[in-house]
């Protein structure tokens, strides 16, 4: 464990590993976009009516399954990854076992890219994305329930 | 008032009850999933047509109004308590008086578990809910305020 | 460029000129709430039922144009700004060279106050919109690429 002052600089692993798995959750969640743009071209469904101006049979609608999925699994990243990126780095902060830590943001990682797929890449029935979307979420507590005992 | 370099260590007790907030708040959030979960089980009302297929009865829909409501209120969470967490991180580093900055957090934390009490656990009469939710958009503006005139 | 230790203090230009872009984001985002409310109010529609009570000829209903409009420009906000919140800060841990981290954060923030503009107070039509959203999009997906090449 490093010195506390030392806690946020590349030269700590566990630092270096949060940087790393920010960028990946990043860029998953950057990738939601073309992943609903895909299914709104394909079904000539869009929410804006300037966006169904250039193309022949383009439509406003709300309610087609394959865009709303998408758009579900977006939220979902929302409502978890934010959360994520700002708890796990009070958590470091804790100055955790660095293989614990650095393994947890490892399993919260696959947890989400795991969730993303069965979700909305190829759906899969239940419970795989109920245990992806569980893996993710225990992992956040855990860190909240550390950073609350250790600061508190 | 701590050295600039020393800001965001955890001798700093503004950096510390900044940690211990954002822990809080992020429990908070996670804590809608449970709640909205509670809401569509009850209801029998869920998202995605996999997850009705094990309970009898269970149906798709987007309007109910219990399960709706909870999702707004953790909709408005996204669109406040994200901002907090990264502008209250940069309104630490204008190094403010401890005593207020400490204040200002612990009063945004308490009114936003108020904002979502009235809102998704008791629902309570105007003006209630937007009074809480204007003390935590009033301290968040004031410290995007502090923050601009500070590194402008 | 600063020595590592150094990345994280006021004295860092790049670090002082993320503070300041993430408090206009911030403020940006918070802005998108009174203008929600502002086209409630002109239109008489609200989200919830106790919103009505006060107000004749108010009404709960999830479909007006106008205010579906201003909802997404949030959402979108959400889905973009809140990644490159934390994407940007690692970024800046990469220790780029000053003049491109600072500019790219120049051209999110415009892309972003952009966006908004075409989209929420005086709609164009496309690709006004796109243009500005793949400005920042691209920024922020090149963010994430330097950093995980960096520290993967």
């Amino acid at each position: 464990m490093a010195a506390a002052e030392l806690l946020l600089t590349t030269s700590n692993p566990v630092f270096k590993a949060y940087l790393l798995h920010v960028a990946v959750l990043g860029l998953k969640m950057l990738l939601m976009s073309p992943l609903t743009a895909r299914q709104r071209f394909k079904n000539k469904i869009f929410a804006s009516p300037e966006d169904t101006v250039s193309m022949k049979g383009a439509k406003v609608k709300y309610d087609h399954p394959d865009i709303e999925r998408v758009r579900r699994g977006h939220l979902n990243d929302l409502e978890n990854i934010t959360v994520f990126f700002i708890v796990a780095l009070a958590y470091l902060l804790t100055n955790p076992s660095p293989g614990l830590a650095i393994n947890l943001f490892r399993a919260y990682t696959i947890a989400r890219i795991g969730h993303t797929i069965v979700y909305c890449v190829i759906p899969l029935p239940q419970p795989s994305r109920f245990l992806f979307w569980i893996v993710g979420w225990g992992i956040t507590v855990f860190m909240t329930g550390s950073v609350i005992l250790k600061f508190m």
